[in-house]
């Protein structure tokens, strides 16, 4: 608690905080201070100490600190338990796991890192160290099974307006879950479910964002095909604030659907998509299906029109633009 | 494999049978039949053995044999593989646990008893040793997610049809896959999934079937809710013969399904079914909804119609019959 409220305070101020005015604001000794000021570096911050004046924070490191990740989560009721990793093999496992346990709803996990990041179709998710925001949490939706796609396009309104409420970047959804800028993958959503007959017991939504990944941070198959907020923006963003608009935006979104059911979030999706009213094609499981998506069906599916007019529903495909 | 055979041998032919055939007939040695025969004795076969005649198989215990298990489900193509215990926590944890590791559609569990059967709702299920078929089974169907709640009806179907096949007992559906005889449950089906977005990893299809079960097995708070074939017919049922029966409906169906769609599987259903055009009673998830069932919906979901001629949706729920 006062590790939070040190940091709070050096965080606020962009002049140097003497000693004394730390310890007399946290009430801690001069030497607590001082303990709590070696932490910190051990973490990675650094300072100035310059006697008579006091500490002054110089770099704040790119991590994820639990104290931050609190505060940007302090907002947003739904999230329940926060569980933070340095490393784990799969944020969405170890979800997976606490639901089977009876974690409730909320309860999300954050790593810095995944050794075995999951995608979509068995694919793996490359996610670096320090660097993306790779997270998982327990959704426990009391919604008939027919009605789960729904919340994979609730979910990627939610991840695209978060990242553009906190950068300017042009970003869409191509049906039905995958974030792109200029035709290269930001986030990619997986929301995997167990059911029981027509109901669902728990949906463990995976969120990957490139946020701050450079050029040399993606495997050389990858770089045509991915990008990261950093490079698009030329900036870094701060990953726990991004955290925090993505949880507040799926915890709006969560509501309104729950209380006005698919359609404004179907308005909402629409809006963001770069799918709708393209040529596209689409190897579902049996056939290719060429023509130019006209919207969506009411179960949150696509509909797409054929060169002769027969519209087709697609619950399920791999979707290509043919722009790209 | 010459356990196998010495007991088809056996249970092939109504009078005795001499060593000296048996181990003609198996190229094995005199010993290694008498060895064989022990091993069944101690299994709870129970023979007469008359000097110069040969074995006589006398009694045949209710006990799943995996040799007659095979032989049950030889013409069933979809089983892959069959894994038998004699106790089990449950088989749906077992096939789930299999599904994980990459088991093929068709893997069939199956036990003399759970310690912890489970069914709907988290609840349990009832499964004495010995007495029932309490199995479970991995599927894989390339069907998008809005579709699952068709396999549960198909499921019902499959295990309706192939206890009338067996039996002359009247067996009826009670939306969605409750089977019912004079009112009281005679099996329960319980289809979990493992999804990811809108595809289907795998289905495990767990199917509990009261079976041999007598009055004295069900605990007093069961007892005017479930009944059992053999109560309901007087007479016990074979039933590795009812597990290739319902795998063998199950196959067919799953076949049609796949070729033809839902359409000829809901006709199915209506056929069986107990609750089609009668007063239902529905506790939704929110609502208690009274009225006339009145048809299947093409997605597998019950129609209701209202006294005010309202007709709702019914994907998920617990449905009463009014005049149970």
């Amino acid at each position: 608690m006062n590790e939070q409220s040190l940091l709070d305070l050096l965080l606020s101020r962009d002049d140097y905080i003497s000693g004394e005015e730390l310890s007399k604001r946290l009430s801690i000794s001069r030497t607590a201070v001082w303990k709590q000021i070696n932490k910190l570096r051990e973490q990675g911050y650094q300072f100035e100490a310059v006697s008579r004046r006091g500490y002054k924070l110089t770099y704040k490191p790119d991590r994820l600190h639990e104290s931050l990740l609190l505060k940007a989560l302090a907002n947003v009721p739904l999230v329940k338990h926060v569980k933070l990793f340095g490393s784990i093999h799969s944020t969405q496992i170890e979800a997976q796991r606490l639901a089977e346990q009876g974690a409730p709803e909320g309860t999300l996990v954050i790593a810095e890192e995944q050794t075995a990041g999951k995608g979509r179709l068995g694919r793996k998710w490359h996610s670096p160290a320090g660097k993306g925001i790779w997270m998982s949490f327990v959704l426990r939706p009391l919604i008939a099974l027919p009605y789960a796609p729904q919340l994979t396009l609730m979910m990627a309104v939610a991840v695209c307006r978060a990242i553009r409420s906190l950068t300017k970047l042009d970003v869409g959804i191509k049906w039905p879950n995958d974030l792109l800028i200029n035709g290269r993958k930001i986030s990619g959503i997986l929301i995997e479910s167990a059911t029981e007959d027509e109901r669902i017991r728990y949906c463990i939504v995976g969120i990957g964002i490139d946020a701050n990944l450079d050029e040399e941070d993606y495997p050389e198959e990858l770089r045509s095909v991915a990008t990261s907020l950093k490079v698009e923006s030329g900036q870094p963003i701060d990953r726990a604030e991004l955290i925090g608009a993505v949880m507040k935006e799926t915890e709006s979104l969560y509501e309104l659907y729950q209380q006005e059911g698919f359609a404004p979030i179907a308005s909402l999706w629409e809006a963001l998509s770069i799918t709708l009213h393209q040529p596209v094609r689409i190897q579902a499981a049996t056939d290719l299906i060429e023509g130019t998506a006209i919207g969506l069906h009411p179960s949150g599916a696509l509909i797409v029109e054929d060169a002769n007019g027969v519209r087709h529903t697609i619950f399920s495909a791999d979707v290509q633009l043919s722009r790209c």
